[in-house]
């Protein structure tokens, strides 16, 4: 039985001669929809090209090519002297679809897999669109040599060299990695060769990459508290059992872990400046670490992100310099010493692991972009890389002293300030103890002005509150403005408190 | 008890004066190994800085200055009036490590974590670090307009919007979201919106979000086979429970997976253009899939790698266009379009996921390279993204046409060439049945061109001898040379085998 061509139908196609897509297109896709929508039914004889031309106002040749295009993908099939008809498909997305109706439901989908769903409790994306002060972990943007990096960059692609197009090494590029393990040498002890270095997109994909490369499902790993938050998320993520561990004045609190929790597989610390608190770890809690990671056979992470910026002393040196054991990985990031959209950072890891490593960035990502890796690679050796350092390091401890005077001026019945030697934020403790920083941190945003409570970098430990400022983004001449209008902020966020 | 200072020891501290590093930092190393090392004892009275300073030829202030950086590092201590003293530290870490010795080891070790082992299995790394004809998967570098890319970037770097240099949302830039969903409306007939799109570091790293958010350790995931073998050691790394689907003229065979497999959470495609047999799905294959998602509740991932280059008839719209029930997750790339080192491509999801995708996003690598996504934004707005499609579509017709007449010519009797009418590869199927096609791609490496070996994308499959050649990075007048290499080596490799 032959169906009759729905006339009707075909008029209501509305193709737009105006529009910028291709008549071709629009016909095609149409069609497509009414075949798939069923409003076109199976073994519907289509009109003749010639007369569906006139009735859309558009060429013949035009429909005669829609119509080929949709026989060959299998949605109208040809009789020979006969006509053209729709194919007889079989298939239930020929009526509409229930799920289809999910789609523009706001609140989460309580039929999504679990992980989606746990997904969605993540504190980690926490207002990552645009920079301003005192956001924390952010550097100096505006002092960015820009020019310079933009001839590096335009010299790397223009030097007619294909392989800096193509994919490279999943480690990453030679050059790189020598030019890292020569930093790390003078800048943190690290005696380690090229061949121990691993290219990644940054220190959270560094994160990952431990996780999927050590991590066996269930293992228990220690982690700071309070501390960084995107670790603790991706590490439970990615089937880690995570315990917290508190600081104390020596930092990372190994007794209380020993005595509180399981083995651990991999223990999360941030020896040289401790994040968010800042506490330096002190040289006998390292090698108490190091001792107990080599009998009990842990890995130790040692995230050092912003250890190029100390303003009293120098930084100690690493922990993975102090150790020739092989169980220590330690991870850097270029987000702080340069800026955060070039997307690299690195891992320095026993010589064992370097393949498995390069391996797990295979399936992860394939590899970082090579053009931003021999990029970073010549302004690191042309000896950019450490001027901006230098130079960095002097501003921001200009803009440290400017916060703090600020603070000092404007705030000091409401922050103790924590003592600031190094790294890239202040920490102001509420002198008012039954504050909620992360209300009084939502107060301060609304006034346009950034930071982070010492909340949200918590996981069981209850601190009294405060929050987390970031200064080294925070232009120079703007820092008093932004601290009166963060103060007006919170003075207006305690009096409502009180009143109520 | 006070031990003697060790003046032979100091003797051959071996600073050097004429190197480029810091005279501080040498002597500050040194001492530091000396005490860890255990050779400078506890409580060993250090000499008096004029006596060090004196024997190593160096000024008295360096070494006090040294001396007071290992006092505050907690190395050394200073005894008011009485000297400075060795500190006394208790660690293992001061004595010779046995695990220090294992750094050398060549083979894996057996004591690695388990998934660090089997890292070291997968194919997927195979010679990913310089381009030769004929690698499959690489574009025409020699090609690409190097010259307009290079100053799109330096424009968005020099712009004086510090936004651009910061993290930005980890679902990615919204301007390159907008345009990447007017090109797949364009190409692909599909319709999303920006919010469905999450921007990624390329494909593989598209698949790695999916197995993070989608899969639970041990959820069945079904993957053609031969098919992407980075995908499947991938979602196998991740915990999936991998099982291989053979194909058949019609693509993926659904009937096989039913029949002797459980029901499973994910199911990996590459409809437009098998990977890597080039089979086209028909579109009966596609409802039928479609319909079983919606029944079983699976995710169809839909890998469109290469979509943009079809020959002969327009791509068929992909899958996702087809079906309004968000059950497909379409996964693009700009490795292929555009070039590898770029590390971008992106990801399609139904909107209730996209919240779910951009926190996985935040927890494996943070975000895309804010920098890199404007460049290309602006790129596709401004025409020169589809002006270069179009220009390769042409470039790889004639690449392939050169490459197919120059095997019929030169190796009518080694190679049955599978028909090519999309993509940036060909498969030429070995005509002696018995040989190794992985022998065979060793012989044509050693001849210094490119291919991979059918049987590397097989995980249960066994199929008959065949290479895979990819023509679209070879340049046409190398062409001809570059198959009577690859001829040669083969002839030579037969031979070798039946002379045996």
């Amino acid at each position: 039985m032959v169906k009759k061509t729905g006339g009707a139908l075909f008029s209501t196609l509305n193709i737009d001669t105006s529009s910028n897509r291709p008549l071709y297109r629009q016909l095609e896709t149409k069609l497509r929809q009414l075949i798939l929508g069923g409003e076109l039914a199976a073994r519907t004889r289509m009109p003749a090209t010639r007369q569906l031309a006139a009735d859309l106002g558009i060429s013949r040749l035009t429909v005669k090519n829609v119509y080929e295009q949709l026989i060959a993908e299998g949605f109208l099939w040809a009789k020979q002297g006969s006509g053209t008809y729709v194919e007889q498909l079989q298939s239930n997305a020929l009526r509409p679809q229930s799920v289809a109706e999910k789609q523009h439901v706001v609140q989460p989908d309580p039929s999504l897999p679990p992980r989606a769903r746990s997904l969605g409790h993540s504190k980690a994306t926490t207002r990552l669109d645009r920079v301003r002060a005192f956001r924390p972990g952010i550097p100096a943007l505006d002092l960015f040599p820009r020019r310079a990096w933009a001839d590096a960059y335009s010299r790397v692609l223009r030097a007619n060299n294909d392989d800096f197009l193509g994919y490279g090494s999943s480690s990453g590029l030679e050059e790189l990695k020598q030019a890292i393990a020569g930093h790390v040498l003078d800048h943190r002890g690290i005696k380690c060769s090229s061949s121990q270095v691993i290219i990644t997109s940054g220190a959270q994909q560094a994160f990952s990459l431990i996780a999927m490369t050590l991590l066996e499902p269930g293992d228990v790993t220690w982690m700071e508290d309070p501390g960084h938050i995107a670790i603790r998320d991706s590490m439970r993520l990615l089937g880690g059992d995570v315990r917290s561990v508190p600081i104390d004045v020596e930092g990372f609190s190994l007794k209380y872990a020993i005595r509180n929790y399981p083995k651990s597989r991999v223990i999360f610390t941030t020896p040289s400046h401790q994040h968010p608190l800042g506490v330096v770890m002190s040289l006998q809690r390292r090698l108490d670490l190091l001792d107990f990671a080599n009998q009990s056979e842990s890995w130790i992470v040692e995230d050092d992100y912003d250890s190029e910026f100390h303003y009293t002393d120098r930084a100690l040196p690493a922990l993975q310099a102090l150790h020739s054991g092989g169980r220590v990985l330690y991870v850097g990031s270029f987000s702080k010493s340069l800026f955060p959209a070039l997307r690299l950072g690195y891992l320095i890891c026993p010589s064992e692991l370097a393949s498995s490593f390069a391996a797990a960035q295979t399936l992860l990502s394939q590899n970082v972009s090579l053009l931003q890796q021999k990029t970073l690679a010549n302004f690191m050796v042309d000896g950019n890389f450490n001027a901006h350092i230098r130079k960095m390091r002097l501003t921001y401890r200009q803009r440290r002293d400017r916060l703090i005077s600020s603070l000092e001026q404007h705030a000091p019945d409401l922050f103790e300030l924590e003592p600031c030697h190094a790294g890239m934020h202040l920490i102001g403790w509420l002198k008012v103890p039954q504050a909620s920083d992360s209300e009084v941190a939502e107060c301060i945003w609304a006034a346009g002005v950034d930071c982070l409570p010492i909340s949200i970098f918590c996981d069981k430990q209850r601190l009294r509150p405060g929050i987390v400022l970031g200064f080294a983004c925070a232009v120079e001449d703007q820092i008093e403005g932004n601290v009166m209008r963060l103060t007006e902020a919170v003075r207006y966020y305690l009096s409502a408190q009180s009143g109520a």
